[in-house]
């Protein structure tokens, strides 16, 4: 039993603490997002692999969702006296992952190594592998220009608004070794509860990936990362509609369709059950809110459950 | 009325601190060693540019020598734990200079605007200048091998034997813009009481810079960084040995002979005056020995008091 789950950042991060409590770690492949991957001071940042890397090694700061627990922001408080644009967050303990991946994807190390050596220096005990080590970054078109995801999302929080995506790269993209692999030979693949267009979407984009989900032999179950016509958190919702998508369980559903098989979505919105059947996806509905541990296992277990039904 | 003053570190710190105190800092044109250069996790550090900006912009940690005063070393823990190196001390605020440096330089900028850059920033009011924005490093050959100078002297702790200390990339360095000028224009030029061979040393080794001292119709000093046969801190007097040179304010003199007017010299080394009037050399003796804020004042005012007799 091998389950793989193509994951974004603080959604995911929640749910995959959830799934390896519910079944051990060491059978759970992460297939993460670098759409969000950005250079900040020079460094490398991986924002979502960070995220999930610091949630499965127990490292997470919770309240923040992202960075580390109890990080100081000491070299930051610097950079801003050094003058220093600061606007994205990087903790001091935080700094040396990037330092890290910096210096090693200079020496010309893959990421899909850096990261692999990063979660094994810290402790997460599930294999995590960027979608791809081709250079591929989502940008968000806004009524001031084509920006980077972080700096739509974080410097200018997400405000503005949002005319079109693209996943610059993603054509001559190739799957991180491993990434293929991964969703053909798993028992299950879950695609998380996070957007479908920023963390999901520049997976999908990378060629071969929506062709191995069509292809594998898995069950392949999405939880919705919209409840009650919003997103549980994050600019999903102004993302998905920007794609003329219906920012609803639907919506996910219809962008997973060609190979989705069962979409969990919240109880309040078992109304749209029967229109997912109409897409030929079994919906499965449960509470999907994981506002604490006990909720992020019993989603999990509900999702595994789902899985052998 | 102005001063350029060639710098290695600590020692170099404390006198500019006090020359700084004793004529105004606007008056003061640095010139810094860059032969103790590295990379340390991908970041470009100049411990001697770094200690003496850090000092003229009274932040320097007094009681290390090094670092910003009440740093943190969280970044450095978090190092660690990822199994990267950590002999070289890297504070959380101190890491600001490092990687603003280092981005900086990867797009092509000098080393002498950044350096001009961030002490700007940090509120340094006397100009600094890195003697190249050429490749010099200091190599120090030991038993071991050829180690670059902070290995030898952070990572070894200076425990090896000298065998050869080399400047490597001198040969075809040029010197910073403003450098000869400073030399050529200076009312006096002050050599700060460093190590010789690895502060002073990488300096004169820039084509061009021993040129513009003995070309300058400025009177030169140097303050003896050896005091009883001793270097008051570091390793000179072991570097000097390896190159030939007695470890006294006379092996000072010698290394300078060619362009050096007065040499500063600790009382307890006055029977050492006669034989430097051999060199051409005109003794200048009082206390060297800067234990306090006071007598780091006192010996530059005893300096800048020689140069106007």
């Amino acid at each position: 039993m091998h389950i793989t789950a193509l994951a974004g950042g603080t959604g995911a991060a929640k749910f995959l603490r959830g799934l390896t409590t519910a079944i051990p770690p060491e059978q759970v492949t992460v297939i993460g997002n670098t759409g969000d991957d950005t250079l900040i001071w020079g460094l490398h940042i991986s924002p979502d692999l960070d995220t999930v890397t610091y949630a499965l090694a127990g490292i997470l700061d919770e309240t923040k969702g992202w960075g580390v627990r109890g990080d100081s922001f000491r070299c930051l408080a610097a950079m801003a006296a050094l003058g220093r644009d600061t606007w994205f967050n990087l903790g001091d303990r935080d700094l040396a992952t990037h330092l890290l991946r910096t210096e090693r994807l200079r020496a010309g190390e893959s990421l899909s190594k850096v990261t692999e050596a990063i979660r094994r220096a810290l402790g997460a005990r599930c294999r995590i592998l960027p979608a791809t080590d081709s250079f591929v970054r989502t940008r968000v078109l806004t009524p001031q220009g084509w920006l980077g995801f972080q700096e739509f999302f974080v410097r200018e929080k997400a405000l503005l608004d949002v005319l079109d995506v693209i996943y610059d790269g993603a054509d001559e993209a190739r799957p991180a070794p491993g990434v293929v692999e991964a969703i053909a030979e798993a028992r299950a693949v879950i695609v998380c509860p996070s957007n479908p267009i920023t963390s999901i979407g520049p997976i999908l984009a990378v060629p071969g990936i929506a062709e191995a989900l069509t292809a594998t032999r898995a069950k392949v179950v999405a939880i919705s990362p919209i409840v009650g016509g919003a997103p549980v958190s994050g600019p999903a919702g102004k993302l998905m509609a920007a794609k003329g998508l219906p920012v609803s369980a639907l919506g996910v559903a219809q962008l997973y369709s060609a190979w989705l098989d069962l979409l969990v979505l919240d109880t309040r919105d078992q109304a749209l059950a029967p229109e997912l059947l109409g897409l030929g996806v079994r919906p499965v509905v449960t509470d999907t809110i994981m506002t604490d541990r006990r909720r992020e296992v019993a989603l999990a277990r509900a999702v595994v459950e789902a899985l052998g039904s």
